[in-house]
Formats: structure tokens, sequence, C-alpha cells
């Protein structure tokens, strides 16, 4: 039986005892974080060695500079802006999901694993879930079989009166709290956790290779993101600081999860792929921020630097060693792919914008496919070959940016990096970023180059823009009663803690 | 016999019949042009080859944010404020040879060539010169045995009224002059100049292979020094434009020259280094310049991006492949290493910067050791282990930036990229390159960790400025009449020009 249900196949192993599985890593880091990136300090030696055995994507991006919508966008293969990871609240604001935020993935989106489980796959998320922590948002509830992690970002430690600290789950129960019983040292910034998430994979993969069944494996950890954290075992020993040493860590257990596969000869049978949710968050650079490489501004933004990733895909015996590919990739194409390994469709109801990479990654094809940079409700830019269109610039306010938030520490190029939102819509900065990776040098408005390139852009434009159905936006509305006062579990843990009255209002977001 | 002497073996080659021979690719590139330091068009597949075959060095420095003085550095061993490649005309300013200059290497400098030849080495030069194009400072004088190149950058075209076109040099004579006989067209960026040299790199290799001598090749081109120029079958080839097209073009030739040297079995006594003369120049970007990946500004400045650059050494069978280190490196170091390879021993009678890295490159050792960054007269920094230190700051003046003449474009650190020489000697502006690569965040100076590694560094620079004594500057007479009117040969060819009457000056050094 051909082998091209790889990753997703129907079911119970093949008669040839083929284990299908799957892997995405996923965590806040910047193109120019990994060795095979041009990362100076070259501390990634797994992440290379995986790179040099797979296929390395230079033109991958995510679907957002933000880490919640992102996500979002992965598993249901859709832009923010169709599946509700968005916000209204101001002109292109990115929103995500603190705890108290009240919406989360919408039960009319379909997420990858609710897909897979219907072709057999046992589907787990380790790490950062991030798309709401009502229980309605529960990953279980999504297709997940298991979950271990936290549903909101690690920040902390809070007073347990103003803000209760963020719950770990296993399953479906909390089993503890960030900093109580989970502890992050702010000062030193020692942590376990990536440790914990390490070895929950390496279990997980076991229990599946055991018992014979396809899984699909989220590994979303966020020891890269502030505060950023690292086991004592790393601490100290990066060029680069505790930001460096928490590289070194996840480098470290992805070399471990890939020599797991090996060892268990499930290798050969699993798709895994690598990549970032955001650009590196140089706002908390040097300390716990890390590098976009050659690339312009970071985290929040839609220049090259918030959104696009370091990208590997990894399957041994199917993609050729060493590959490079220049495809226009993005996070979305992880669902499209998945399905299309598992020999499953996408949903034909509604707008997917995921394409499956396989003819790329497998048969070195490059497919001509725009990319579309939001930042909540606005498409702020569109890359279409090596040239890249923005219709609207922003970093961050001027008063945001006279109390040193940066975005773009360093970095400032007149008329790009604006601190007022500036429309572009009738005569778009264009960049050829072949030429110009950096977005430094806008093209003359009078040439030719230019109005080829800005005439094919904008018919992209024009063709999403008339087919787009906005989705009910999720992040608009933020009520203390809902932060995690009470998560299931709490009881068996004493852990209760009293909600205060609800009292919705509009989320505020600066940026 | 121990292969010990491979690179530069006295004389005949050894009872078994190893050829003990060396070459040093130096181009106008910066750190982040290649795929192995993350250029994310990735379209160096050779160089890359090389590094993956050989050792990549990340700390590696040139002497010097331009051309002339590094060049001089390299063959000497020596700092420019030494060898005399450097001018008083004005603070901190950078010098080179351009054609009017009086001065030139002197001939109390040694260089590499001319030691290299009492130990039976063949030398030659392939490409720019740069070390001085009156009679006394040619290459064949100072130890080169054949050269094929020019003496000056390949500005013009030049009216032959005001100014002759430089002359391309056969050994002692002129063959013709760029722009008449060798042709760029400055439109298309066509030059077929690249492709001569690399016919006569694999030529010159041959012949010494057949008659079993030993080599030294300096080749030393310059496609991607502006005017950036590549052959027909290159142009229009590479997403980066045509500084990209010239890359690949070199990137082709250096595969041709390596693969070269397997099939005429000679790779494993070939000590092959690659490496460039000063950062990428911005104030070209992007049409004609390149990149330094994440480092800050570019040629002609004392931050990284001006002095880190790209360096790999391949030796097939002797350096191990894949090899990284972190190693402080500089071009002077290929100096003394090579004379160490040869067995010989650097002069004593005078200061020599270099160091010996054949224990980095075959055992990997890490020797600790300063780089000290010179900006004509002036120690502007100096890095010791992971520690930078600023002594003076400066990018360009206000006149010269307010005219569009920027060497840090789209960068911008307030109070680093300063636009008036500002004086940090008490306080020096210090930088941790490993948290901090880009330069952008000086570290506090009321920190306990400033202060230690300043006291570090404030002893290396006083120990260095209390020995140092500097070399008669020679970038400081600037006349018309030196300039390449009637080069030796020019009568064979008709080419002889009238030379206007004496009138030295002191060259203008705007930056």
């Amino acid at each position: 039986m051909c082998n091209f249900l790889f990753l997703l196949a129907l079911g119970v192993p093949q008669a040839s005892e083929t284990l299908t599985s799957s892997g995405v890593f996923l965590l806040q880091m910047g193109w120019g974080d990994l060795g095979a990136f041009g990362e100076p300090s070259k501390e990634t030696p797994n992440l290379d060695q995986m790179a040099a055995e797979g296929m390395l994507f230079l033109d991958f991006y995510t679907a957002n500079p933000l880490c919640s919508p992102s996500r979002a966008a992965l598993l249901t293969g859709r832009l923010p802006v169709r599946n509700g990871f968005y916000t209204t609240n101001g002109h292109a604001r990115n929103a995500y999901t603190p705890q108290d935020i009240v919406g989360g993935i919408p039960d009319s989106e379909l997420l990858l694993p609710e897909l897979l489980k219907k072709a057999g796959y046992i589907n787990k998320i380790i790490g950062k879930w991030h798309l709401g922590h009502r229980p309605q948002f529960h990953p279980l509830k999504h297709g997940f079989d298991e979950w271990f992690g936290s549903p909101n970002c690690h920040f902390g430690p809070y007073d347990s009166r103003e803000r209760p600290n963020i719950p770990v789950y296993r399953d479906w129960e909390m089993v503890g709290r960030y900093y109580e019983d989970f502890k992050i040292d702010l000062k030193t910034g020692e942590a376990n956790l990536t440790q914990l998430y390490l070895q929950e994979a390496l279990d997980f993969i076991s229990k599946q290779q055991a018992s014979q069944q396809p899984f699909f494996l989220y590994w979303a950890i966020d020891a890269t993101h502030a505060p950023v954290y690292a086991s004592k075992q790393f601490l100290g020993t990066s060029q680069r600081g505790l930001y460096g040493d928490a590289v070194r860590e996840i480098d470290d257990s992805v070399g471990k999860i890939l020599n797991h596969l090996q060892q268990l000869g499930i290798s050969e049978n699993t798709f895994v792929f690598f990549t970032s949710d955001n650009g590196a968050a140089l706002i908390s650079a040097p300390k716990q921020g890390g590098s976009n490489g050659p690339f312009l501004c970071g985290k929040q933004t839609t220049f090259e630097g918030g959104m696009r990733e370091p990208a590997i895909a990894w399957w041994p015996g199917h993609i050729p060693a060493g590959g490079v590919s220049h495809q226009l990739g993005s996070v979305m194409d992880l669902f499209s792919t998945s399905l299309s390994l598992a020999g499953l469709q996408p949903p034909s109801d509604r707008q997917i914008d995921g394409i499956d990479l396989l003819p790329v990654i497998l048969q070195g094809k490059l497919i001509d496919r725009p990319i579309f940079y939001y930042r909540g409700n606005e498409l702020m830019a569109v890359r279409a070959g090596l040239y890249k269109a923005h219709y609207w610039t922003w970093s961050n306010s001027w008063e945001e940016h006279s109390k040193g938030i940066d975005f773009c520490p360093g970095q400032s190029v007149s008329g790009v990096t604006t601190h007022t939102q500036e429309e572009h819509t009738y005569l778009p900065l264009l960049f050829h970023l072949g030429r110009d990776p950096g977005e430094k040098f806008p093209l003359s408005f009078a040439s030719e180059e230019y109005q080829q390139a800005v005439e094919r852009i904008s018919g992209l434009v024009q063709q999403h823009r008339a087919t787009l159905v906005p989705g009910q936006p999720q992040l608009n509305v933020c009520d203390q009663a809902v932060m995690n006062w009470s998560p299931p579990g709490c009881e068996k843990l004493g852990k209760c803690l009293k909600a205060p009255e609800s009292d919705p209002k509009k989320c505020s977001w600066p940026h």
C-alpha cells in the first residue's frame, strides 16, 4: 500500500505496520535565531542538523505578528480575520488571549486535530494553547485527546487577588499554577518547564509507538517568550545570555525528540515541522529577545522581522536531505499539508488559506501564491514573488514609543517604520525582498518595475478583499470575571479562587 | 616526513611528492552575504559547501573597514597604523590608494610572498593589488612572481584628460585599461573580468601542479565592489539583483577552483582561506551593496558590520569537516598562519599583530587575544572575549549624511551611530556581542559587569598603546602627476598619456 498516507493515515497502522505521525514544534523565535539561519553564535546544533537532514524554508511566514492569532491560524488553516482571532476595538491593533479575554476559538471553526481524529489519530498538545481559556474553548473540546500545559502566557507572578496565576492543565483539569506549583524564578530565569514538556513529548511518542497508534503532537513550548526561562543545567551556557540559554535547551530538546523517533524506528513515519508563531520580540532584546537576522523590526509588526519565521521540515527517507525551498509558505499550510498527508480533504464549506506543501516538499515544486500580512482587522501588506507592497505602515504610536516601547530598536527607516498609522492604499510602498530583504529602500513610484509589480499585487488584493467574509471578532471583550479563578480541578487542589463580579468591557489593545 | 609543513614547505616537493600550497580568496563582501551565514536567498552553494567541508569562523575580522589598509595588513601581518596604511590628515579618517596617491607599501615592510619566496614558493596575485601603484610599489617588487590585475579600484570610465583609466597588468607591464580594453558596462553591469580571473587561477594552479612547485595564490577579485559587475551568463540570475549576480559568479568560481584542486589531486596539499577585506558597503545598497547580516552599519565604520567578515578555512584531510570556531581571528593571522605552515618564523625585528591559527584550525583550541578596530590613526574600539568597548564613535559627518551618504541605512542607534566624532575614552561604550550582536544596547556604566569588562579591556588598550610605534603614514599626500598616465608597457600599446605637472597636496579624506 502506498505510504503516501504517511502523516495522517486513517485508523490503525497499515499492514506494513507503518506508524503515521506528525509533530509540530512551535515557539516564539526569530528567523535569525538558528545557526542554520545565520545566528552569529551558532548554538543550535540539533536544529541545524534537522535542517541538514530535512528541508529549510527561507520564505516561511506566520499568519499574524502575535501569538494567539498565529496559533489559531495554524490549527484552522485560516487567517485570523476569518477565524475570529482579531479585534475591531481599534484599527490595525494586535490582540491576543490574556486571561481576562472573553472570546476564544469558536465552535464553528474546524481544527486540525478534530479532522485528524476522524482519521484515527491521537492528538496531543504540550505547552501553550492560547486559543481561549474558558471551558468551551478547552483544547480537548476541539479535537485534542491530551494536553499538558497552560491556556495563557506564563506571565506572573500574580497576587491571586487582582489576578490569579495561570493554571497548568493535564487534560481536563488543572494540576497546579505557574509560580506556585510550577516555579519560574524571575531573578535567575530558572524553570524546569522545558524539561517537563520534553519528557511529556518523549513519553507520548513512546506510548503511541507501543500502541501502534498514529499521533499528532503539537509541541507548543514557550521558554523563549518573556519572561524567558531555562533549566539549571542550561543557565549561563550560552553566549547570548538567558534567551540563548532557553534556545539551547529547546535545541537540545528537539535533538532528543528526533533521536527518540529514530531510536523507536518511527522517524521515517513521522513528519516533523519546526517553526515559530511570530518574529523575535525585539522589545525584549537583548536580555529576553531574539534575533530576526537581516530583517526589519520584530513581533507586533508586519515588517519581515515580525512575520518571517525559521522553518524546517523533517521526514527522513522522504524529504531529501539538505533541501532549501523559496516557496512562500505559511503556518496555515501545515493544516492543509497534514490533511493531504492523511488523505483527507480540507473542509469545503469555508475558505481555507493554507495550501498543501507536499508538492514543494517532496517534488521541489514552487507554487505561486501571495502572503497576506494582517495586523488586527487590517491588511497591512502583501507579498507576491519577491515583491512586498505595504498598504499601511506603522510600528507603534508616538505615545508608546516615547515611553521606550520600541518594536524596531536600532532600526528606523524614514516613512516606513512610522509611529502614526500611515495609509498607502493608492500608492503602496513597494520593496524587492531579494535585493532589499531589510525593507529599507522603497522602489521609486515612477519606475516601470513599481507599476508592474503593484498592478499585479493590487489585483490579488482586490480578489482577496472581494471574497473575504470576516469572522465574528473574538478578541474585543475583556472581563476580570473570566480569569482563571477556578479552573476545573481547582477543588481537588484547594486552589479555587473567588471571581469578581462580571464587568465586561472593550479590551484595550495599545498596538 | 611529517606533513605539518603542508602549506608553505621549503623548496621543492617532499619525498612524498606533497605539493604544499595556499590560496587566499579576498573580496569585498559582508558577513551576511553567504548562505552559510544566513543570507536569506541562500545562493552560495559552493561557498556553503566549502564551509561544510572546512571550518567556519564566526568571529573573524578585517584590520580596517576599508580595502587598501586591510590588504596591507593581510600581507604584512601588521596593523595599518604600523605598516603605514593610514592617514594623519584628519582624525579617524579612512584612507586608501586612489590613483593620485603618492604613497604605497614601504620597502621596509616584509610581505608574506617575500618570505614564502625564500621557502621556494611561486606567488601569484590575481586581481586588485591596492598597495600603491607607483613603480616602487609594484607587487613583483614585493615578493610576487606573477600578477594579473589592477593596481587600483575599477572606478571609471575616465576621460584620459583629467584622469586616466586604471591599467590592467600582466606581471611587470600593463596589457590594457579598464573600460577601454577590459570592458565594464555600467548600465547593464556586464563584465567578464571574474571569468578572466577564474581562468588565470585555474591555469596557474595547473602549471604549479605540473611543475610540482608549491604556490601561494592570492585571488583578490573585486566584482562585488561598486561598480558591481558580472558576466553575461550570471546577469539576472540572482534574487538579489546585480550584487547577487556578482556573488553567484564568485561562488561559482570558488567552486570551480576547489574542484580543480581536487581533480588535480592536490586539495589535501592546499590550504585555502576565504574572507573579505571589509564589510558590505551599505552605502551602495541595495543595488550594489551586500549584507552584514545582524550587524550594525557597514564598510567605513568600526561597528561590527564594517569589520566582521565571513571566513572559511578549507583543507580536506586536515581540517575536520563542519567545524565552527569562535576564535577571534584577523586577516593578519593569515600571515602568521601561513608562515607557521611553511615552518618559517615571523620576522623578529618588528611587531606582528597576526597570530598562528593552526592550533585553532587543527586542534580546536581557543586563543585569548583582543581585536583592535582602527579607523585611520585612531583606535576606535577593542573587542576582548564577547565584550566590545568603543572609545570613539562616529559613522560619518552630518554634512555628508545630509547629502545622503549613509553608512548605516535604516539603522540608527542613539549615541552610537553618531554623526560627530564622539570620544568615550573615560567611559567607553560597552556591548556584549553575544547577547547583543547588533551593538544596540550599551551596558549600564554602573553595572559590575561593565566595570569588570572595561577594566580588562582598558588594560589591553594601555599595553597596546604603550608599545605602539606608528609607521610613517603613506596615505597623506596626493598628486595628479602620479596617476596611471604611463604605466610600464604603455608604449607597446600606444596607451601612454601625458602627466600633468607635479602638484602634491594633502589628500582629502571625507570620512
